[in-house]
């Protein structure tokens, strides 16, 4: 099935890991748990990541999608 | 009961004590007492951290969305 | 009472002294004479800080909103 | 009589000496000509300051109200 | 044919090899999955180049459009 | 008579010689040949000056008003 | 005949030789093939350039309107 809009990548690994890349340099891993159309994003156990290793455990985070470089699923 | 938009976080952390990070790394924790739709938020009993310790107490605060890049319950 | 939206602190704070941090850096401490929805404001006999002292005399000042990362009664 | 805008600041030094701080730590004085609502500025007999003396004479000047950081009658 | 948008460029190149340069420097390759009228992109098996050498693989990606600086058939 | 709006001053100036400060320090001379309300511009016989001396000429430009600091007639 | 608007420049340099300079200093050049009200620009034959000399070969280039600083016919 062919994917429509960027944004159903998002529908699509709602409940999953993902990995976000934020202006700056920041990591950022968690799972999905919503997403608006700013790209505002919540993330369930989430952590911060330093090459790859676990530097930062954050937990519920809402980032701003405005910050974000991208997304991809971990 | 499933999270519908990443707001609903703020909804939900109402009154309770929140970490947040600014562009530029400032770390600000505080109790949420009110927030709009572009993130502006307002908090209550607000200290500025360095390294997870207290740096300046800051009291009553209203933060611009804009500069937000993360918002998470302490 | 409860507090509905951040912008009712501006409100609140009307003619009273506050702190402002700007991007940058920059801190100004005045009292707060009008304000609109960009967070625009104007204030009297302000003062620009350093490390919490005072730097310079500014006066009455129009500070534009899109800079201000805080706003706290002083 | 009370203020009831920022702008109303701009309406009330209209033809008289401005000091305006840009993005960047420029400092230009000069007559305030016309304003808008972006805070774009025409300025007469405009002058670039450093540490509070004269650096350039630039006479007429459109600031862009984008780059400001305040406006301070002087 | 002539081309009418600049957006045609990217429906011309759905499914096709990609490389966006983005704010910073970075520069990933992928296949275009998806887009939409923010130049936010789907690719996939997107991997981070340096020095026009693999450095990353990423695999499928959502970037948001307003951190690219241009985009190029691979 | 008096200057009701600051884009006044670019109408004024249609046709004659005007600098152009822009963000990052660049500062271009040409001659205005037309405007519109993003402050877009286009010069001819534009040439970047570096401390008022000619660095580079570059003939007609289309300048994008969002990077623009000021404009001033030479 | 008068130029009335900006973007007329565009308009009158579709299919011939432009350079783009960039936010951050890069210099693309490239025969115009589309442009959007947006400054969003396809270029045919893109090269980026280091001071007048060919640096890269790009080919066809999507190139985001917001990342340019201006654009002049080659």
């Amino acid at each position: 099935m062919m994917q429509q809009r960027p944004f159903d990548l998002l529908n699509k690994v709602l409940g999953q890991q993902i990995l976000i890349r934020l202006k700056g340099g920041s990591v950022i891993r968690g799972k999905l748990s919503s997403f608006d159309a700013h790209m505002n994003l919540v993330l369930d156990d989430a952590e911060e990541l330093d090459g790859g290793e676990l530097k930062t455990k954050i937990g519920t985070v809402l980032l701003r999608g405005g910050n974000i470089i991208y997304v991809s699923p971990a």
